[in-house]
């Protein structure tokens, strides 16, 4: 008998909550942040290095796996979970997001879509079923329903239409879950930024009924202010007893300020892809290794942190590493990016717990507002 | 006070023979292969993951430490150990070789060497003495003098008129190093194919008086063949007292090869670069990752390997990696080829140990003859 994935909210400070996701591949904290493992490798990362990162799951992104190596071949493997080696719970996307933003010549109905691998041109359909299947067949923990994300700004009307179709495609993928033991189905509230339409996205799948909400149709471009607002607006419209997760965010006072409204659960290739890139989430804020001014600096990142990689190396030795576009230096900045980001969110965890969270958020602003230390 | 560099041959089995050398940083058991860290880092390696396959010895770039960071830049962080969080010996080389092979508009004269970086065209003049200079600022434990490699074929007087002006500069190394305390320098054999030059080469350089000798100008695109009968040619006139090095060389046979002919030290870039490049190195030979005949295949590369990154993942997987170009592929198969490496050096040791060498060589070849395991 599988057991059931579950939710318990355990503590709230101001909005903020603190709870737990049980899945019978493991327990997963939240506030929970879920490290991207895209084509099934978090990049730069061995898996046990990702764990000990303290994540508890990962996400896998079904477009990519479906082109790439292909679902039946990763079911016939023995699934995502052998396939990679992370032993702990995944969620996959539905594969939606990416049809839009990478795939060629989409095409779009109610039944679904069809597209283009924009790899080698193969001609793909994902339907809101097909897309189910794809993430039953990955082994995935939990599992999004296709939706249809338009990019902002657009037309009240164009984003009605987008809106109701997905929550008829909410319908159609709650269907075909089917109750799939263990597994979670979670459902994307969209509308844009139109409070009206977001209210009634959110009522509607509160009546068709997920194990989860996510927050989709943000964090496409607009300023943090226009999210922050439209997660003020829709999260009273989200049961208390379930998990939100907002989808794709984001960077560290992204997550600061949508915990603080009532968000569980977020992803984002932000920390991975500013690691290959030289950049380094620390709690002076970001520090740019490529800058002139680390070049002949023989102090650590943080001499305070915990994390080895902080310590270990000077900023002179990160520079020439990023400099030179070696490998290493993607590989130590993608962890120390993934470390901090689950120190953060052990931190506000902690602050919940303890009913400080206001204070918490504003101690780590004020870090990051003072920046990096001194140049020598 | 700084114990002296000492080498110590133990036991021999043929040609073949097995040592150890000591330096203040640590032994090194020989017959040894030498991990590559060109530019301050064994490409997509963390320094303790390197430690972990075996090996006791790095080698260094001088050419391109000195354009970059910059050997003073590396001398005032502490030197290349720290620099890298690499604390075990250092070997590194002249950088003779690559401004040959790398830098523009070369000029070289008796006194040294004037090119311009390929980098950024930068000028710089490498001497002897520079080098010298440069290799004790990056804190090297053993030193190679700069000498002049010809491409092969080349003419006996071109040949011969590179091994003379290599063995001045020997002298003049000699001079500079200055009998550093705990450091070693080691002479370069030069002389081509032809076998009086390659004599005369090494009698001119016993009498100066090295810690150790390179055979220099092999691996330089001649057949195997041709490599293993100057290493024939040359072993009888080296002192058997002293390491004898190989440079740039090779693949697996290459290293059985030359330690059956009395070769103790190699280094070469194949492995991490044919890691790169979807290449594993096992006993069953080379497989390539990126053959179609690997996708479905859930069986691990060597099921009675040591390694775990040969028995956890499946084939599939590393042709998944491979093939989508994921850095974690480069990262595992780096590591299991030097693995690989080090493998077949303690195996070479232990049989030299045992006055079975042949008997090892024999069986390893077999194993590497019957090649990978049967096509699903």
């Amino acid at each position: 008998m599988i057991p059931d994935f579950t939710f318990e909210k355990t503590h709230q400070s101001g909005n903020a909550r603190r709870g737990v996701m049980r899945t019978p591949r493991g327990d997963i904290q939240t506030p929970a942040f879920m490290p991207v493992g895209t084509a099934a490798t978090v990049k730069a990362m061995y898996p046990e290095q990702v764990r000990q990162t303290g994540a508890e799951i990962l996400l896998g992104n079904t477009y990519h796996l479906m082109l790439r190596p292909g679902a039946e071949r990763i079911e016939n493997l023995g699934g995502l979970h052998d396939f990679m080696d992370w032993q702990l719970p995944i969620l996959t996307d539905s594969g939606g997001f990416q049809v839009m933003s990478l795939a060629n010549l989409r095409k779009l109905d109610e039944s679904g879509v069809t597209f283009r691998s924009h790899i080698d041109g193969t001609a793909y359909e994902l339907t809101p079923e097909r897309s189910i299947q794809i993430q039953k067949k990955l082994d995935s923990n939990i599992i999004m329903q296709l939706d249809e994300c338009i990019r902002l700004p657009a037309e009240n009307e164009e984003i009605e239409r987008a809106m109701q179709l997905s929550l008829r495609w909410a319908e159609r993928s709650k269907t075909e879950f089917d109750n799939a033991p263990g597994r979670a189905l979670f459902g994307i509230v969209q509308g844009g930024d139109n409070n009206d339409l977001r209210a009634r996205s959110a009522a509607g799948l509160v009546d068709i009924g997920f194990h989860g909400y996510a927050v989709g149709g943000l964090a496409v471009g607009e300023p943090q202010e226009v999210m922050f607002s439209v997660l003020d607006e829709i999260t009273p419209h989200l049961p208390h007893d379930k998990p939100r997760y907002l989808m794709g965010v984001g960077k560290p006072d992204d997550l600061l300020g949508a915990v603080e409204r009532g968000i569980d659960m977020f992803d984002c290739v932000h920390p991975t892809r500013a690691g290959r890139h030289g950049h380094a989430h620390t709690r002076f804020g970001v520090i740019n290794l490529k800058n002139a001014r680390h070049k002949d600096d023989p102090r650590p990142l943080d001499e305070q942190s915990s994390n080895p990689n902080c310590t270990r190396f000077s900023r002179a030795y990160l520079n020439h590493l990023t400099k030179t576009e070696e490998i290493l230096g993607a590989m130590i900045l993608s962890q120390i990016n993934l470390a901090y980001y689950q120190e953060l969110m052990s931190g506000m965890r902690i602050a919940i717990e303890q009913g400080r969270f206001a204070e918490f958020a504003a101690d780590t602003r004020a870090g990051w507002a003072a920046g990096d230390i001194a140049v020598l």
